[in-house]
């Protein structure tokens, strides 16, 4: 009987031990009837305890393997053994040939690639596109331990509705009139972050070449949800002072898309806010082609300076608008609890999909959430969060105003996360990456929010999550990394990069 | 001015009025220029504190929509109405006809009702398919609130890797051996429930029309979730030894299946474990037939007797397994955090597509249940559950022994959560819900684990939610309806429940 023990391994030697001899029973080596050799013997020949083998020995026979007799030692028994000829020997499976065509669809590695970068601990990230650890609002925890546990029925850890704890949907419902937006407790969905409605949007609502109209630039994962059903995502430029609406009209002489996807309020990722003049006429156009809008607001609660324009959803007289928010710019990213604001039959067709997915928002997020918006100390962290945002997003145009990097443009965000740049004509933006990581400093290229490789010349950095002393020594890297990208630019003709080479 | 409080709202008076003058600037019936009424007057008129109208004219300040100068009143601005003229008239959509195919084949209310029903607080549940609150391992909460905010980093609040944080894969992993599966952490993805890993995997793996085979019974949300996405879904029936794997090689001559879904190990609903020939035989012809298997296995450790069968994926020499398991039946279900073990390329894959639904499971619960895992105190609460639940269904079997109801026959199950009945010849399943429910019980009816309405001669009873005390009277009642609506048959001709009507 051949057993090896890695004595490195983090698994205890007597689970390895009952592991093989388990294996050896199930595919045949062992037989039934056949006895095991004797524990001390065992023990002696692996060079270990006796008592290893023993908690060994005792689990086999715990499972019904084997059984022991005094004098007779452990014998294989054939009850749990009724088969043991080992059949024909397999192949292991090629996997891809048993990928979905969604599957293909959704294989861009970009975004797992930023996740991994951003939990890096060497670099000074601009990529991230998360909260302040500074600004966490750790009173948000105070005394759960004790309430939850005193809970009769232990509410924040049993199953709640698909649609999420009814107190706090009244809770979001109590937020959205605080934001101008009469809705009722029953037309909130609770939503595993706000990311999540999108995809569920996209299953609710999208049949392979349905047509879904997004900005230009847009939200990267919302790129990558609605390519994978197979939609056809037609752009929509965005300026400073939001999508092109004008342009929405012209393409909607040839389209007919189901749904609008916007960022209205300090877009991601160009910090942008569309006018009052165009979120009415983007209304105007939905209704007048029957299109359904989703207003995607994870920011508006960030502002710096301004007026904050009307929501689509409190413009919205019909009912075309589906409000998407989130607990994760304002709370704790990790805890995963965004909303949706919509009409009835739309909650009620997002539930039942979203009870396929996750049945309902983990208890315990919920719980904190509800618990901290009843508490009335919400107001005060935003306003907390806003003064501290502002101020590093001060910092961050600072330090890239002193000593500037010729023809470095950018758009100055009056709220949200990000500072959206235009690098100098001609920067060849990957080299820039590498560069930037060498570094020590990582942000999102323009590429991740465009589809089909446009984006190049822009840069998204975000300023909430660097600490206020890491974001100029993290601008100054990054200069220097602009500075030495464009002083060797990579061996090639003019002209190349945009020239199309003939496939052979 | 037209203005309406109602003093009823959850919503303060001073942000009703705020919002309806929002409303009106927006709309047009306030045009740049106009002057509000005085604060006084409107107070007065609207019959509430003049400090209440002041606090509406402040945020509506504050939001750059009007101006006040001392003598003049309040004024609404222009640069926030740039456009005041009201667009035409249209018709709320029709939302019907922006629902997805996916969506169409979604809309199965059962599950969303019995969810419901499990809120019922005046009723006994034998539906509910959840752990006793009286053995909910509270204990893992303890200290959790001190060690989040001491983290230098808070971890517990802050994203995770889309496939978990790498200790809890490490803690898994360490499990899995335990389990008997040896498999390394980065086999590991952790779920927001196991129920998620069915639903990416139809995702990963089905376009419309592939073929997956599933038991008949089956899990109801597995049967929903391969229907939304549109597979040809091929049922093997279950006996006392599980999945007759006989009748699966015959379909295997016409069926050339990419999945084959199955919980081998007390399944849900019929409380049966697969034999060990037959779970060689079904890898070798998943082998043999190139299908991938999904071993779902929530219950393994509920097991009160005799020896518990390998799993599928200890088996398993070639790597066509993907196994599911959850932490909702041993910790807490509101918890949300499951797990899949694969071979590397299927994590990836699945990775990809996780990531556009929810990005990660929720930070804080895959905290708790690491720490928990590490704590030691795992195994002490896996015995201290068995216990309990196999007291709890011998009370079950017990109350159904005595003064039994003839033709009521069941299964013993030798672990999991269910009792798996069958009803008496002829019993109207549809009346038995609504008597049972008049007299304050309920249960799950056969027709959910079916598809195509089959399986109404069955029920499902689950044992490890209603307290020992309770279970006998719920027994009662059940067994008090079973009687009244066998003597009340509905009024049909002999046959006619079996024959089939024309359409006209």
């Amino acid at each position: 009987m051949q057993i090896k023990i890695d004595r490195n391994s983090r698994t205890p030697m007597y689970i390895q031990i009952r592991n093989q001899i388990r294996a050896m029973i199930f595919d045949g080596r062992l037989r039934p009837g056949s006895l095991l050799p004797p524990e001390r013997k065992l023990a002696e020949s692996l060079g270990v305890n006796r008592s290893t083998v023993l908690t060994a020995y005792r689990e086999l026979k715990a499972d019904g393997l084997v059984d022991s007799h005094v004098g007779r030692g452990t014998m294989v028994l054939s009850a749990m053994s009724e088969v043991s000829e080992s059949y024909g020997e397999f192949d292991p499976p090629l996997y891809n040939q048993f990928f979905s065509q969604l599957s293909e669809r959704a294989n861009d590695p970009l975004l797992r690639d930023l996740l991994v970068v951003a939990n890096r601990k060497d670099i000074i990230s601009f990529s991230a596109g998360i909260s302040a650890i500074e600004t966490d609002p750790v009173e948000a925890l105070k005394g759960i331990e004790e309430e939850i546990v005193s809970q009769p029925n232990h509410e924040a850890l049993k199953h709640t509705p698909t649609e999420g704890f009814w107190s706090l949907r009244e809770a979001i419902a109590d937020l959205m009139h605080k934001r101008g937006i009469g809705v009722t407790p029953d037309e909130i969905l609770v939503l595993s972050g706000s990311q999540q409605g999108i995809d569920i949007a996209a299953r609710v609502f999208i049949d392979p070449g349905d047509v879904v109209i997004v900005e230009e630039p847009s939200f990267f994962s919302a790129l990558q949800i609605f390519s994978a059903v197979g939609a056809r995502i037609i752009g929509v430029p965005v300026d400073d002072q939001g999508m092109r609406v004008d342009v929405l009209e012209q393409l909607l002489q040839r389209y007919r898309p189901k749904l609008i996807y916007t960022m209205p309020t300090y877009q991601n990722p160009s910090g942008v806010s569309m006018s009052l003049e165009r979120r009415r006429r983007l209304l105007e156009l939905a209704y007048r082609r029957k299109a359904l809008v989703i207003e995607d607001d994870p920011y508006s609660e960030i502002s710096f300076e301004g007026a904050r324009k009307p929501y689509l959803k409190e413009l919205d007289t019909y009912g075309y608008v589906i409000y998407l928010s989130t607990f994760s710019k304002i709370l704790f990213p990790g805890i995963r609890i965004g909303w949706m604001a919509a009409p009835k039959p739309i909650i009620h067709q997002f539930t039942m999909i979203r009870q396929l997915q996750d049945l309902h928002a983990n208890s315990i997020s919920q719980w904190i959430v509800e618990r901290f918006l009843r508490s009335g100390r919400y107001d005060a962290h935003v306003q907390r969060i806003r003064e501290e945002y502002r101020i590093r997003r001060d910092i961050m145009l600072d330090a890239l105003l002193e000593d500037p990097v010729p023809g470095l443009e950018w758009i100055k965000p009056t709220g949200g996360y990000y500072l959206w740049c235009k690098l100098p004509e001609g920067t060849p933006n990957m080299s820039l990456m590498v560069n930037a990581a060498d570094r020590g400093v990582s942000y999102v290229p323009g590429t991740a929010f465009y589809l089909g490789g446009k984006g190049g010349q822009y840069m998204r950095l975000n300023y909430t999550y660097p600490s206020r002393e890491d974001i100029p020594k993290g601008i100054e890297r990054l200069k220097e990394a602009i500075t030495a990208t464009l002083k060797r630019p990579p061996h090639k003709y003019p002209g190349e990069e945009k020239s199309i080479k003939p496939i052979v």
